[in-house]
């Protein structure tokens, strides 16, 4: 990715060990090594993990500018996750992409698999552009 | 709550700061304090925030036996969450309710207010019984 | 209702035989006879017929004006509807409520119950305001 | 598709004007003609077309045995859709994926074109298997 473009985790990404990976035009990707820290009460790690990863990289995917001066932030309004398998590795990808929309609202898509290509979850979700988010 | 129920929390409430202050047949209720690990990337509460808490609220909501002995877990089949507002207040509290299904799946909604009153999100899922989840 | 806001039905809700029975400021509410066109492969109402019923009613209810030369029309960006049960009745009964947005988007949530009582579906969606409504 | 497996369309398809053209393991193909008794208030297809479009197109992936002594049925537990566009052309095309699941649940994803490929709605959805659906 455009290393110009690269932001320090917000706090919430560096609190579960989540890592952009790659970012460009309408496309995200992120990491999350599976941990104690996201296991839920049977010992898997949470859907709300997931969900968190989901957002994460949807969001970006949308809010791509090219341009570090040029900050676009965005709102979710709406996600929605199904929950396919469980992780077989101890590494989590996540994939997200802007399907659709325009200047006030968009759509993305994404998944998250391991790195021995089990696919664990996808999402959709529907997202609103901060205006007033330049630098 | 019956107390003989109560259960420590597992990682990733601890991690969050969540605690189920409620739990009963059909219902359980969450706080979790607004706190600077919970933010993103324009310092409002990530919304992977409000949909783990739902998760949780609403899982375990359908999971109630009233029996320390008998251990009732679920799985996430999917999970939609509306974000309506951000938090006034310092404290998120979260409210799930079962609202259908049978033996093998039950439908939840669950909804997330501030100590203001505010309503920041709603969600809705569907989950599956786990079998053999007996203690 | 106000009659002076009452509309002539549109295609597809004569089509599927659906009437707007009450409308007023962010709630509306629908009625939708269970008729043999409306039945699915195994006989049942199709879960389509309860999407269309849940996407009208919370459509309508973020698009009351109170003043029939202000029409005010929407667009649906995202719907979500859990499938709750069968009708045990005769009449479908949905009712819409806008919960929350402003002024270019705006939430809303939606049931489906039948004249017995028996809910049979909900439903959520996200809504865009079309701009240039007006009559 | 095998021709053996070739239903007669139910009520509510041939009521919107909806037929099956590829059916084979996992995967479901349907067609659509825009036409008026589709309309919603503002002379575009209504958003519950599509809904019941991508709920006929997903179920039916879900439910191919290729014996037609063998007939599957499901029920939708949950329904997410995403309006992406509106179609350009005449004729809309859904296909829908079974993507995970196992013998109780399944997951499928789906989306509407039309024949301009213009993508106009995506969908996915949480279905049941009914039991007892042999011939």
């Amino acid at each position: 990715m455009d290393e110009r473009m690269r932001e320090d985790p917000y706090p919430f990404q560096a609190h579960l060990g989540l890592r952009v990976v790659e970012w460009s035009q309408d496309m995200c990707r992120i990491e999350l090594p599976v941990a104690d820290h996201l296991m839920n009460r049977h010992a898997n790690v949470h859907g709300g993990v997931y969900a968190s990863a989901l957002d994460t990289c949807m969001g970006y995917a949308g809010c791509w500018t090219g341009d570090p001066a040029q900050v676009q932030l965005c709102l979710t309004l709406s996600l929605n996750v199904q929950f396919l398998s469980r992780p077989k590795g101890v590494l989590l990808i996540g994939q997200g992409q802007r399907t659709g929309g325009g200047r006030s609202t968009f759509f993305a898509e994404g998944h998250i698999m391991d790195e021995t290509g089990e696919l664990v979850a996808k999402g959709t979700g529907v997202f609103k552009y901060r205006s007033g988010g330049g630098a």
